[in-house]
C-alpha cells in the first residue's frame, strides 16, 4: 500500500450547515455537490474533502458515533483487484478489516480497514474519478447500469 | 482563506503501536519521527499525516476524547499575521475560535477553529517547514533559542 490519501472524510450532522461554512463564507468551489449526501471540495493536489451526511457515513464505515472519529481517509487504486490486494496488505500490518471491498451504490468498489486507533481507512476503486497532470481532481457520476462494464 | 490541508493530524493512543503498523507493518518512510511525541508521513503532493500522541492533542486542539473527532486539518502559511488573518477569516464565515494565534512550543505559531460539526482546523506557520517543487514537504526541528528570529 502506497502512502497516499486521496480524500479526507468527514462525516458532518448538518450538510446544510457545511455548505454555508465552506462554500458560502470561505467561497470554496465544490468540485461535486450532491444535495443530501456529499460536497466534495479539492484541499490539494490531487486531493478532495468530502463532507459526508453523517447518518451514511456511520452505516458505510460501520462506526459507533461516539466510538469512534467520524472521520476516513480515502486511498485510491485503479481495480477491485488493488482494493483486495492493500485490503490483505494491511489485514497482515495488523489492522482490522471493517468492510471487504465490495461493490458501491456509486458505481466503484470499497473495502473499509481500521487502524490501531480505530481510524478508518477506505481502500477505494473509483471508475468516475481522474486527476489531472496539475492535480486536478474530476469525478464523474456514473450511470448505475454502467457499472458491470464502464463505459470510459 | 485558501482550500489547503497540509497536514492531516490524528491522535492516537499509543504511539508505538502506530509505529508498527504505518512503519514496520506498511513500510512507510517517516519524515520526522519524535519518539513518544509525533510521527511525520507524506501521504501526498505537500501532505503529511501527522500521528500525534492523543493526550498532548487533546490539551493543545482543547478537545473532550468523547465529545469531538480526534482529529484536526492542518492549513499552513507563511507568517503569524497570516495565522491572524485566516482565523479572523473563518470566524466570519461561522466558525468557533478555539484557541487565537499564539507561538507554540515546537519554534511556530498557530491557531485553532471549530467547523460547523466541531473538526478542528489548525492554521500553522512553521519557520521550519518547506515543500520542495515536487511536493516533498522537509521538517527541520527549529532550536528553540533562534523561535525569536528564525535563522532560514
Amino acid at each position: 500500500m502506497q502512502p497516499n490519501v486521496d480524500v479526507l472524510t468527514l462525516a458532518v450532522g448538518d450538510l446544510d450547515a457545511s455548505r454555508r461554512f465552506y462554500i458560502d463564507g470561505l467561497k470554496w468551489v465544490p468540485t461535486l455537490d450532491v444535495p443530501g449526501e456529499v460536497i466534495f471540495i479539492q484541499i490539494g493536489h490531487g486531493l478532495l474533502l468530502s463532507l459526508y451526511d453523517a447518518e451514511k457515513f456511520a452505516v458505510e464505515a460501520d462506526l459507533e458515533p461516539s466510538a469512534v472519529a467520524p472521520v476516513s481517509l480515502g486511498h485510491n487504486v485503479d481495480s477491485i483487484e488493488e482494493v483486495e490486494a492493500v485490503m490483505e496488505q494491511a489485514e497482515a500490518a495488523g489492522a482490522t478489516i471493517i468492510a471487504p471491498a465490495r461493490r458501491m451504490s456509486w458505481g466503484g468498489c470499497s473495502g473499509y480497514f481500521a487502524d490501531p486507533d480505530g481510524f478508518r481507512w477506505e481502500i477505494v476503486f473509483n471508475p468516475g474519478l481522474s486527476v489531472d497532470q496539475d492535480g486536478t481532481v474530476r469525478i464523474e457520476v456514473i450511470d448505475q447500469a454502467d457499472t458491470a462494464d464502464p463505459a470510459e
